[in-house]
Parts: structure tokens; C-alpha cells; sequence
């Protein structure tokens, strides 16, 4: 009861249940956002230097990276809150004010990771170079749009 | 030419599959390893909230984060690899000078995530409350030890 007393005391940034208010404190939405973005980007690296032939194609190890960015692809969305612009140097304040157009982008990257998962278990080095493309092209359709270089 | 192309393919073999190779510098490593558990933390913080009642009890909202955790709980640990030693105050050098330790308590932590989502899918309270306190006495168990303050 102690060890749970001092987890959610430590770790109680997170309250409810709606997206926007997950979070105690903008800046723990932010840190979390950044964090599933990073881990997204390191497993999408590793798929690319596959894809490319930078790396050997392994099928067991592609699926285990898809698997990674499939797991996490819905998650960066809800450190997008209200309150987390002005902690956002890299992030335009379009996020916000054009929501419906984030939210579609965000959601299209959601959909091309299921794809790049289900194409990396076809164990077909054309088909997963197919999904990469297409998953690092809906990454980067948001990042052209929303984020500042 | 011969040799080169051959060392190079050895070389990126190794990259693809050894997890202290996977990162192509060791403060890449680091920064991932970082970002995967605080992914895991928030989500684990969530978990407590809800196991402590100050957040009440939605089964579903509960499988969903023990769902993220369960998902990420192998992954922060390749990130602990020979070179980055220097660049982690807060790892205790007994980390890379008790490897056997370290893995025994990674590998705690990755079974008692799984009895997590698999307890969370049980729709009980008291069996989440259990897993949440394992889970975290697991999480605890590896700080105690390596993390310094």
C-alpha cells in the first residue's frame, strides 16, 4: 500500500480519463509526447536502414520493429493538449488551432503502422520497403505541416 | 573490395541483432532508453492512480495502460549498452559491472508486466491492485539497486 501510495504520488501527473486531461502538468504531457515520438523514431530508423539495405533484411527482427511503431503510433496524440503551446518551441501553433487537420494526420500515421506491421509479417522485403515508404511518408506530412525545423 | 563488402555485411549484422549494437551512437541509446520508460512510467503511473482509487476504476482504460506497458517493457533495456556508461549519472556502475543482476531484474520486470495486463483483463479491481503492486515492487527493486538518487 505504500509502494501505491508513492506510485501515484510520484507518478500521478495523470488523472482522468479524456485525452486532454491525462496529464497533471503540460509539461509531463509534453516530456511523455516527446518520449513516444523518440521510441517511434528509433524502431521507423531501424526499418529504414532495412529498407534501404543500410542494414541486412531479417523478417523476425522487421516484425519486431513494426510491432514496436504499431504498439505505439496512437500514443503521442494526447500530449498535444490544451496548455502544452507554449512549452512547444518546435511545434507550430497550427496543432492547435487547426486540430481537425492534426488529428487527420495523426490518425493517418496511426493507420499506415497497422499496415506496416500486417506488410513486415508478409516476410516480403518489397512489401515492407512499400509500408516503410508509406508510414515515414504520413510522419513526415505532419512534420512538414506542424513542426518547425 | 571483397573484404570490405564482407566486413561491412558482418558489421551491420551485427547492428541488426546484438542489442548493444542497435544504436548507432551511445547517446542515441540512451535518449531511447530514457524515452521508453518514461512512456512506461506515466502509463504504470495511471495504473497506480487507479489501484489507489484516485482515479476510479474503468477496466478498460486499465487494460489499455497495462496493454503500453506490457508493450514496452522489454525495450528500455538495449538501451544500456557498453558505451554508455559515461553518459548516465543516474545509472550506478554497478549496472555494467553486475550485467547478471541487471538482467535478472529487467527480465522481473517484463514477466510481472505481462501477469499486469493479463490481471488488468481479469475486469477485478483487487487482482489489478495486486499486479500494480508487483508490477511497481519489480520497478523498485531495480531503482533501489542501480538508480542513484
Amino acid at each position: 500500500m505504500k509502494l501505491l501510495a508513492s506510485l501515484a504520488l510520484a507518478l500521478s501527473a495523470f488523472a482522468a480519463t479524456s485525452a486532454s486531461a491525462q496529464f497533471a502538468r503540460p509539461d509531463d504531457a509534453v516530456k511523455y509526447r516527446k518520449a513516444a515520438l523518440t521510441v517511434i523514431g528509433a524502431h521507423m530508423g531501424r526499418l529504414g536502414a532495412m529498407a534501404n539495405g543500410r542494414i541486412p533484411y531479417d523478417p523476425k527482427v522487421a516484425v519486431e520493429n513494426a510491432q514496436v511503431v504499431a504498439d505505439l503510433a496512437r500514443l503521442p496524440w494526447a500530449g498535444f493538449g490544451p496548455g502544452t503551446e507554449r512549452l512547444s518551441p518546435g511545434a507550430k501553433p497550427e496543432i492547435w488551432t487547426e486540430q481537425a487537420k492534426f488529428r487527420d494526420l495523426a490518425d493517418r500515421m496511426t493507420a499506415e503502422s497497422a499496415k506496416l506491421l500486417a506488410a513486415a509479417k508478409t516476410n516480403n522485403l518489397d512489401n515492407l520497403r512499400a509500408a516503410v515508404g508509406a508510414t515515414g511518408a504520413s510522419c513526415k506530412a505532419c512534420h512538414d505541416q506542424f513542426r518547425n525545423l
